[in-house]
């Protein structure tokens, strides 16, 4: 997908939210378990009522891992059905891949070619030769891994200091890769003031950010803080989103839930 | 599998080799192709024909994910077929996860619950708590990404300086995590003369050692700068091995290298 398709939809739908499909067969609705597919039943639903209030859709890869090749077989599925009926959604592997560049190459052509993604998540630690086999493909997005939502986070990103850290290293070392306009980045919500610092860095970048909460709170910090001349945000939401509720009605309180999101974003896109 | 009888194994089979299994449809002797499952004849092969000389297999996912649903399914009938014919070597999923905490729970819950394999490879940029849902499973075994082999390793493994640098905060901040007993690392071989300071900061972990060539040169340094009295070494080899030969007979020239390798290991175990 080119970018500036990704922008239109943002102005058409009046939207920069992502829906993240971490769908766990154990918070499901229940009675989707009778379908042969149950986690592609879901995810299909989601997908066709929320449609017009998203512009991305997220799968977490763990998610599916967990239950083999069933689980594998499901994300296949999903992907396949969303570039078939919603080709203007951008789509987003959040696997957190990365190796040695042989290595990096084959998880590469797993999701850009076979699986077709627009975009996947990968990890900086191993280097610049780890991150270009994604970043060669042309029209393919490689988010890479800033500054993370959890707790941890602090452990290694904020090393050795908050002036001189790992996160801001990344950020300054990646955008002079072969390739590093197909870059884009996570940044945790939870961390929105140091987006100010993130944007004098990576001015023109999409940041991809998890970790808003229900509230909107964040998200008009995160906006403030993080919005560019083409918003240059895709803010997801994974379980407030798909587990809004679990009976017969789940599709309208994830509806109501995102509807929610999507007005805000409207009123915060209008301030720009 | 408990940490002595991987002990255990080195010192029957007098080697601390593991094969790597970057088994790539493209690479492997054409005749197998005319096989339902290439990917897992050449791997069973493989196996069958190593198994004396070998004390762990590392399963590559990438290699498998880049062949979509088939390729999860020749990647767990490989790791199946271990644990049941050869339980006694120790096998590593080489897939390089890490995420926030109910993401890496997945994750752990895929590679140690669905598939079997008694460690992971993780990287820990994300910090502790997504490397934790690893560490909490008993006799599994969580490797994390240290110093790695590849070029990029410089980046960002060696910020902010050589004296202080990321690889051995990792080290010693994992040290202190909840289970790290259950921890190993990732050292690339090409990197020996760091194998004695890193010694240093985790004196009794094993290591998982890639990088290292055909020539016994390198070996000979990593084993003088990295054993310990457990051995505490896992020399991994690929491509050197499995793709030795591809004829009919790779096989054969297969056993010849690994023999290599293992001749050598019993020289350097004799001299501790």
């Amino acid at each position: 997908m080119e970018l500036n398709k990704l922008v239109d939809q943002i102005k058409i739908k009046k939207s920069f939210l992502c829906l993240g499909l971490d769908s766990d067969l154990s918070k499901i609705p229940q009675f989707l378990l009778k379908e042969s597919d149950p986690i592609f039943s879901f995810n299909k639903a989601l997908i066709d009522a929320l449609s017009d209030l998203i512009v991305a859709v997220k799968i977490n890869t763990a998610f599916y891992e967990v239950n083999g090749v069933e689980g594998w077989n499901s994300l296949k599925k999903t992907i396949e059905y969303i570039n078939t009926k919603y080709p203007e959604l951008f789509t987003i592997a959040d696997a957190k891949r990365g190796d040695i560049g042989n290595t990096s190459d084959k998880y590469a052509k797993a999701f850009f070619e076979k699986l077709s993604f627009n975009s996947v998540t990968v990890s900086p630690y191993m280097g610049s030769d780890s991150v270009e086999p994604f970043l060669k493909y042309k029209n393919k997005y490689t988010i890479l891994l800033g500054l993370t939502s959890n707790k941890g986070s602090n452990d290694f990103q904020s090393f050795p200091s908050k002036e001189d850290s790992l996160f801001k290293q990344v950020l300054k070392k990646s955008k002079l890769w072969k390739g590093s306009n197909n870059l884009m980045y996570v940044v945790g919500a939870t961390k929105s003031e140091h987006l100010k610092e993130i944007r004098l860095i990576v001015p023109d970048s999409f940041l991809l950010i998890p970790g808003v909460g229900a509230q909107g709170g964040s998200l008009i910090d995160t906006f403030k803080n993080g919005a560019n001349q083409n918003i240059g945000l895709l803010i997801n939401s994974s379980r407030a989103i798909i587990y809004a509720g679990n009976g017969n009605d789940f599709l309208n309180k994830s509806i109501s839930v995102a509807k929610t999101y999507q007005i805000e974003m409207d009123k915060l896109i209008k301030t720009l």
